[in-house]
C-alpha cells in the first residue's frame, strides 16, 4: 500500500465561497507530496513541501493568510516530526517568516533543542539564512477584515472563531516505511500576543513513530493540548485500533471529556490512513496508488486518478 | 490514604558539597505542600507552595538559580495542570519574574490560552501585576561560574550538563481527591536564545488527570519530549500499571527507545505515590500521613516524623 501522504486543510466551518479553494488547496498539496514519495522521496521530505504549499496559499490559516493576534499582527506555530528517530523540531509564536515549518525542520536538523520561541526562533532563522518577509506580506484582506470585524462593538467571537480555516498538516509514509509528520498554524483568532496553541506541542499538535504511526492535528487548540490529541490516537492505535477508530476514538474523547471539536489525518506503518473530523468540516486530501482522494462534509469521499 | 504531595528537585549528578542542600530544600517544600493538604487545602494549592519555594531557593535550576543560556541569560519555563478540568497554564522563555510556576497559574486562571511565551508572557505578567524583578536577581554566583567555564576553551559540555540540578517539580492529591502538578525549570546549561524544552510542554514536563494520576517530570528535556514521558506513564496506569511500576517503565522505554534519562515523582488517585529516576541522582521528598519520606540515590528512602 505504500507509500502514502495525507494532508488537512483545518478543520471547523469553512464559508461557502471559500470551500471550493480550500479543497483545491490541499489537493495540490497532496499532489505534491505523493510526487516527491512516488519519487522515491523520503516522508519527512513530502510533509514539509504540502505543508509548505498550503502555508504560501492565502486561503489557509498558516504562512500568508495566517489569522491575526489582538495587535493585528501575526505570529506563527509549528512543528515537523521524524518517527525514525522521534526527534522533533518546533517553533512558536515566529515573526516575519515566509514557511515556518521549514524553520522547525532547520531547527530538529541544525541544533540539539526540539523548540525556539519568539526572537530566538528569529535569530535562528537569521543565522540559517531563512530571508525575513514583511509582516505585511503576511497578511491578508480577508484575514485583516475578518480581525477588524472580530474588535467592533457588536462582534461575536465564538462565530468569527466558527469561521476560521484552520490549521494545516500532513502525514505521510514512504516506501522505506519511514513516518513523519508537519503541521502549521497561525493560531487562533484575536488571540494574546505570544499565545501558543497545540501545534508545536509534540504529542499535541503531531507525533510520528514508525513503530505506531502518524497523527497532525487541528481545531480547538486548547482542548487538543487537554488530551494530548495525536499521542492518544496513537496509544489507541498500539492497543490494537485500525487507524480510522483510533482517530474516532480520540475525537470522541475530546468531545465528551472537554467539549473539543478537530479533526486529524492519520497513517500506520502499513500506510493505511484517515482523515476524521468532529467539526462541521475540514478540508481534507490524501494520494496513494496513483489515487487522490479528498473531501470536506462529513462522509464525502471523491477520488480522482493520479495517473 | 490521601492526601498527598510528592517534590523532586532534578534528576541528574549533583555535585557533593550541594546534595545536603538540595534534600533540605525538597524536604522544606514537600512540608510546606503538606501543611497546604492538611489544612484541607488544594492539591493545585499544595503543588505551587511547593515549587514556589524551590524556585526561590538558589540551589536549584528554576527561577533564582536557574542555569544560563548561551548569553548568559535567564529564560525560564513553567507549567500546571489541574487534574480535574484537564486545564493548564504554562509560560515558555519567561524572564525577570522570581516565580514562573505562579505565572503559569495565572494564564490556567485568568485567560483562554493554555501558553504563553517570551515578551507575550511578560506583557501578561504587567497586566497581573506580577512584580518584575532585575535579570541579575536571578542569577547566582555558582551558575555564572558555571556558565564561564563552559565557554572555556577546554570546556567539556556533556561534563558540565551532567552536573546541573535539574528542574523542579510537584505532584499531589488533595482530601476531595483532586489532582495537580506543577514544574518549573531554567532548563539546559547554554541553551540557545528561545530554547524552549519539556517543561511547559503538556504531556510530557506533566500532566495531570483525577480519573488517572499525575505526573512531574526531570532529565533531558528532548528526549523526554520524544516519548512524551508523563503521559506515557499515565498511560501504563490507566492499563493496569502500579504507580511505580508505570514510572519505571516509562523510564525504561526512554532509555531504550531514546538513551534519555530522568526523573518523575507521580501519583494515583489513591494517593498511592512514586518517585523513580534512572539517573545518577534525584532529590525527591513525599509528605503523607504525618510521615515524611526523602532520598538522593537509587534505593534511598529515609523517612521522618512530621508529627
Amino acid at each position: 500500500m505504500l507509500p502514502v501522504v495525507v494532508v488537512h486543510g483545518g478543520a471547523g466551518h469553512i464559508p461557502k465561497d471559500r470551500s471550493e479553494m480550500s479543497t483545491a488547496g490541499v489537493c495540490s498539496a497532496a499532489r505534491a507530496g505523493y510526487t516527491i514519495l512516488r519519487g522515491g522521496g523520503s516522508s519527512m521530505d513530502a510533509v514539509l513541501e504540502a505543508v509548505s504549499i498550503l502555508e504560501n496559499n492565502p486561503c489557509f490559516n498558516a504562512g500568508c493568510g495566517s489569522v491575526l493576534n489582538i495587535k493585528g499582527e501575526v505570529e506563527m506555530d509549528a512543528i515537523v516530526m521524524d518517527g525514525l528517530t522521534l526527534g522533533s523540531g518546533a517553533v512558536s509564536a515566529v515573526r516575519n517568516i515566509a514557511n515556518p515549518i521549514q524553520l522547525a525542520r532547520l531547527v530538529m536538523d541544525k541544533t540539539s533543542h526540539s523548540c525556539l520561541t519568539a526572537e530566538g526562533a528569529s535569530q535562528f532563522a537569521r543565522s540559517m539564512g531563512v530571508p525575513e518577509v514583511s509582516p505585511e506580506s503576511l497578511i491578508t484582506e480577508y484575514s485583516h477584515m475578518r480581525w477588524a470585524k472580530n474588535l467592533a462593538p457588536d462582534a461575536n467571537p465564538v462565530e468569527s472563531q466558527m469561521g476560521k480555516m484552520g490549521t494545516v498538516g500532513a502525514v505521510a509514509v514512504d516506501s522505506e516505511g519511514n513516518i513523519a509528520c508537519a503541521t502549521s498554524t497561525g493560531g487562533m483568532l484575536n488571540k494574546m500576543e505570544g499565545r501558543v496553541g497545540d501545534t508545536p506541542c509534540i504529542g499535541s499538535g503531531g507525533y510520528a513513530d514508525n513503530q505506531v504511526g502518524a497523527v497532525s492535528t487541528t481545531g480547538h487548540g486548547e482542548a487538543i493540548m487537554k488530551v494530548t490529541l495525536a499521542r492518544l490516537i496513537l496509544f489507541h492505535m498500539e492497543q490494537g485500533q485500525s487507524v480510522e477508530a483510533a482517530s474516532d476514538l480520540g475525537l470522541a474523547y475530546m468531545k465528551s471529556r472537554v467539549s473539543g471539536l478537530g479533526g486529524v489525518v492519520s497513517v500506520d506503518p502499513q500506510g493505511r490512513w484517515a482523515a476524521r473530523f468532529s467539526s462541521l468540516q475540514m478540508s481534507w486530501a490524501a494520494a496513494q496508488t496513483e489515487t487522490l482522494h479528498y473531501g470536506l462534509y462529513v462522509g464525502e469521499h471523491f477520488t480522482q486518478s493520479l495517473g
